[in-house]
């Protein structure tokens, strides 16, 4: 079984194939949560997983499982699986990969004729982006007791389209309560979506846990004015003072080095007009650590930046935290099973902590969990050129292969 | 004649009756150019221009003329004027007063039988706002040969209608070729919209010329990556480059102090999404100065600017001026005549510069031409909030009365 290996040709022909559902002009794809393409995309794997002998359900937020059986009846199954839907200009692997890597791995079990003592299950978890449907995780994040499925139920789109109700339209809505649904171990193959593993030239991120996070929405408040007849020494320029946030806050960061990131995303200037002089701006800033103390840290410098520049710009500013997510620690056991499968397999590899949130880092709280990283060039992600190799993509797929195997057949 | 003076509570009705169309819940006004609302705010002008025994001529861009007429025939009409269209959430005063303080000269000259040698206009110049179709004073520049006529006539708003078609539409298209029309002076009272009259406590400014402007588009290119996994140090963040040039510009304004004033006033951050690192930000510059030279100073700083930020931050920035507009010197006849009209009604008065663009600012470079200024509250325009005294307009409505006086009756 040790010699057993997937077949990396056929994984990347299905991931190419699940691209062209929703693909986009500049090659990458667009399939938003629960729309047509999101459908289709959810039937072809449905279809392939059947093909492979797997039995689909579907739970009441369309989270999608399909059973390889074991032999040992009493056991819950090792899962696998990421998410199908993406980004409007999304890639071909976010997600996708992890979904169709769990699906390969039963194919290369059918294929060897290998039994597991635990059953087999590939997971594709429903709203993964939160593009369409905020906040992003949302059904596993339902799945893992986080949020209330009501709440996931009522969430709108744009058009004020209710999730619940797309989930009706497309004929994914099924009968099993979210999270009742018991599972012995997860592992989320992913694409790193960042450089770290490229920069090194390792092919595996045996990933141990997931930063923390804190978000906040921050509104400065000046006063609107003509640019022209404005004095200098009689403004209260709104977006001044949050430009010395956004540097402020990569300050935060750096002084943080070398495992935090602090990030100003989002900004909006109002009235956003040439020849009037910013009135008001709001902007977003997103920290992150894998220390929960270094966070708050990062969190306290964040209220002084507020403050300090208050005073300076003779401007109101109002910071509030919307989201805190602590440092997410994966399973030691199931890490370990990562790990020796890495190692035995002789990839490269480093331990590293998740940077963007993913579903595993929901069910983390729930089932012991740990997750495979591999590179993508130029550590580029969330836009249609995207892109992975063949090759790291097989040796992702083939650790996720013998850490299923060593978790399901783990006495 | 002397002692001749105009009625100020009847120019704050007509200024409060003009405000009633087109009101807004915060009590300003909005009458977009060429709008319905823009064409009751003409119909009524002309009732009470003819009202008042003038006769109203329109030319091919909706510039309304009424002129009370002179003795001497062979003398061009002393015009003044201002626009009766405003921002979306704009005031009651900006443009609107200098057009009723015109009509308030004429009603005040018939109240007290005083005829004048040259002819005397009240004028509406046509789209001064430029929120509806882009640029602003557009049809006092075609009048000053600054734009073709078919330029501003193809000019579209935002649902592709063009400026032609809309004076067509609410019927404003005269027969009269735009600036086919002689005057012998031009004189605009408008409210300061800014805060330097009120701050010294003066009722009139003496407005000798305006400032000189140079405009530009700058955009910013980084690259967008993933905020959780992407290190400091791997970032091309555009926000971050945008954010020194918010403030760099501000540097520019002072270290040109004290007559220049400089302005980032709009910034577009793309793809503007929470856990995304900005890749590309667009953002305005507005530098304005007095002087010629120094304003040229400015625009060098600006490049400098532009390069230190590129070579700092590793992203592309492209600064396209996009106009270029000299300082205006006012005709110093007519800054005369407004200078003896203030001094012999006794008010307290500075000269200045006007900060902010005019219709008179483009005029000035075809018929001889001066402004008047009077205090707006707080400095505060292009604000639903905006306001003035009726004691401060009735003021400036009297330097204008005498200073189109002097110059209707010089020999």
């Amino acid at each position: 079984m040790r010699n057993v290996r997937i077949n990396e040709g056929r994984l990347w022909d299905s991931i190419m194939e699940m691209a062209e559902i929703g693909k986009t002009a500049k090659g990458g794809s667009c399939r938003l949560a629960l729309t047509d393409e999101d459908k289709a995309g959810r039937d072809l794997f449905k279809r392939w997983c059947e093909e492979a002998g797997c039995q689909v359900t579907v739970d009441e937020l369309g989270n999608m499982f399909a059973r390889r059986p074991g032999n040992a009846t009493t056991r819950a199954p090792v899962g696998t699986g990421s998410h199908l839907d993406t980004q409007p200009t999304g890639g071909k692997f976010d997600g996708i990969f992890g979904v169709l890597a769990g699906l390969e791995v039963v194919r290369t079990l059918n294929d060897h004729g290998i039994e597991t003592d635990a059953p087999i299950e590939v997971i594709n978890w429903t709203n993964e982006e939160g593009t369409r449907f905020a906040p992003a995780m949302l059904a596993s994040g339902v799945f893992a007791g986080l949020f209330d499925v009501e709440y996931a139920q009522n969430r709108e789109d744009e058009s004020g389209k209710t999730l619940g109700d797309e989930l009706d339209r497309i004929g994914y809505r099924g009968e099993e309560r979210c999270g009742d649904h018991p599972l012995s171990a997860l592992f989320e193959a992913h694409i790193e979506q960042g450089p770290i593993l490229e920069d090194h030239g390792d092919t595996i991120g045996v990933v141990n846990g997931g930063q923390g996070q804190r978000w906040y929405n921050v509104t400065v408040t000046g006063r609107d004015s003509h640019t022209g007849t404005t004095p200098m020494a009689h403004r209260k320029d709104a977006l001044i003072a949050a430009s010395m946030l956004v540097q402020g806050v990569e300050d935060i960061a750096l002084s943080h080095a070398p495992n935090a990131v602090a990030t100003v995303g989002a900004l909006v200037v109002s009235p956003n007009s040439r020849n009037t002089i910013p009135g008001q701006v709001e902007l977003t800033v997103d920290l992150r650590n894998p220390d929960d103390d270094a966070l708050r840290s990062m969190a306290e410098a964040l209220t002084q930046l507020v403050e300090r520049t208050q005073t300076e710009r003779g401007v109101e500013i109002d910071a509030d935290e919307i989201w805190y997510c602590p440092p997410v620690k994966f399973d030691e056991r199931c890490v370990q099973s990562v790990r020796s499968a890495t190692e035995s397999l002789g990839f490269e590899s480093r331990e590293m902590v998740s940077g963007a949130g993913h579903d595993a880092c929901n069910v983390a709280g729930v089932v012991p969990t740990a997750m495979i990283f591999v590179p993508c060039e130029g550590g580029l992600s969330h836009n249609e050129e995207e892109n992975a190799t063949a090759a790291d993509l097989g040796a992702g797929c083939n650790v996720l292969l013998h850490a299923m195997l060593d978790a399901a057949n783990a006495p």
